[in-house]
């Protein structure tokens, strides 16, 4: 199948606020160069699909507060192709209304969704596989997700177990699971039948929105009343209406628990979701006191284990700090042992009743 | 005595490299909002003199670098008050060029001579000491310095052992001692034989004259080589050439330790020369959680014993973090436990060897 029918569609209208303060609401992680090669996470999201999908076909989806954002940093995407969400509503809504935008421009489309703010290192091989995926979905009619070969015991992701094989590298889903405790996680990781769930789909267009009439009848009544709206110019304005009706819920709730051709392909090209702290930490490369040091200067005396990430032309300099965050965006400094970095979501919530939206 | 003959030298042209980043090169310590007042240590230091020096007779001596400082935050001193260093030459060329600069505009001169750096919190009873210490001088031409009833094994201060008792607070100086260790500091304070050198002096200009002219003749020839141009148009061309030639000797070292005149006054006015982190976190307010929060918005949790000293309009967020000292100066940021402050010193200097003078 020629490549014209495939589309992208890349989602960022997250607000990042387990990297508070570093990322922030008006300025979210996946806008942000976390790694300082000079491109934010959303570009290297749109660099990595850009040899697979052409341009013209690759979606962009954000809450309407980033859409200068967006521009800033695509400005190579065209207007029509930035879905501007008026709300938060989960990922489900969001695939409905891009699968809906997609198929009015082509019935026959095929499309990866993924999301904007994860970490992918093997760029190649992650080209090879949404290939694989493409090719599949395309003959298949069927909902495709990655699931990236575990490495280490993770609490902090779902996991899919991996059921009867129908090519070499995908098979039938057995199962989604909830985030494991440790214990249960280990388990998973020993026996070789769970994968990571990516939240990296691909299927047809036709494909997602026959699951979503099936599974998720309310939202397909939704958005089906402005069937005649997508693709014309009356299109933004029904979305402004009635997106935010919408209920709040997630692809793998809405359609891919429930769904009965649902599968999975095991991939590994270096994924991480950066989620927190602690995996941007262990996906960085370290100093020779195992300090990470994002894009900053730092003098450490005595002091190891610890990620700096520092806006701006900053010195700092510790002494015996180990295995800390040290967080520091102009107007708010975070130090907080990673050991505690969930937390920073309650620390977020204290800011926001002792100072308004100020440092949010 | 009229208070007409009486004078007040401020001595202001330090660099406060232990509060580093708080204090930095451009803007050290003594011009800094340090308890959030309103007042710098400098204003401070002048609110306290004034009801006892006219104030056309207060004399601020500082490095020449620093003039816009004190103009901005002492706008009623004269300009022909305000003595600037072409260099840094230590207490004794200092207090030299004063004394010359009043005695050449009134002979009969007593002056009190005064870090701009300390706190003292008990301004009335300063006051009279003062008065004391003045009444002494004028009657006696000595040399007179405060000593401070010690509270604590301080180990950061000299000492003064104090000798035969002339009037009711006023003694003879026996010896003047370095900084001791702990051991010897306590054995110090239990026989309480011994005061802290305030570094807060009292005498005639023709007395402190005289002592330079014995115990240190270089620096007493230097000077009395200008001697036609001090209280002249003459005076600042002839500092401008010669000040730098002066050897950089303190006053205790090249007078008080040498003269046969040295007396000092016992006074207990809540005085602490702001030394350290650790100094000023002992006198500042605490809150509950035993932080002292220098002008800033601090969240802290199973946090104690911190310091936090932050410029500007910022929030800072600590987890976890016990008796550090968490400074920023904007371009700067310092985590370091109070008991490491010591090494502030060289930190300073790797950063200028790493950076040159952008954060010094």
């Amino acid at each position: 199948m020629s490549t014209s029918h495939r589309y992208c569609v890349i989602m960022c209208g997250g607000v990042g606020s387990r990297f508070w303060p570093y990322s922030r609401e008006d300025r979210p992680k996946q806008f942000i160069d976390f790694f300082g090669t000079g491109r934010s996470l959303l570009q290297m999201s749109y660099d990595r699909i850009l040899p697979i999908v052409p341009k013209e076909n690759i979606i962009i989806v954000t809450n309407a507060r980033y859409a200068p954002l967006v521009a800033e940093q695509l400005p190579e995407i065209r207007k029509e192709n930035i879905l501007l969400e008026p709300a938060r509503r989960n990922t489900a809504p969001c695939i409905a209304w891009a699968a809906r935008h997609i198929a009015s421009r082509d019935p026959q489309a095929s499309m990866i969704v993924t999301p904007s703010d994860h970490l992918i290192t093997r760029e190649s091989i992650f080209e090879k596989c949404v290939l694989t995926g493409f090719e599949f979905v395309e003959a298949t009619d069927s909902l495709l997700t990655f699931g990236i070969d575990p490495v280490r015991p993770e609490t902090g992701y779902g996991y899919i177990q991996v059921g009867e094989p129908v090519t070499e590298t995908i098979s039938r889903v057995k199962t989604f699971t909830e985030k494991p405790d440790l214990e249960l996680a280990k388990v998973f990781l020993e026996s070789g039948e769970f994968v990571w769930n990516s939240g990296i789909f691909l299927w047809s267009a036709s494909a997602i929105l026959s699951a979503l009439e099936k599974h998720a009848p309310d939202l397909h009544a939704s958005f089906e009343q402005g069937a005649s709206a997508f693709g014309t110019d009356g299109e933004k304005a029904w979305i402004e209406q009635n997106f935010q009706s919408c209920p709040a819920i997630s692809i793998d709730y809405a359609v891919m628990e429930k769904a009965s051709n649902v599968y999975v392909q095991r991939v590994s090209f270096g994924w991480n979701d950066l989620g927190t702290w602690s995996a941007l930490y262990d996906n960085s490369p370290k100093n020779q006191a195992a300090n990470v040091t994002q894009n900053c200067r730092v003098l450490a005396y005595e002091s190891t284990g610890n990620i700096f990430a520092v806006n701006g032309d900053k010195l700092v300099v510790v002494k015996g700090l180990n295995d800390y965050i040290i967080a520091d965006s102009g107007d708010v400094l975070l130090i907080c042992p990673k050991s505690e970095e969930q937390r920073i979501k309650l620390m977020v919530n204290d800011a926001k009743i002792a100072y308004g939206e100020k440092f949010l």
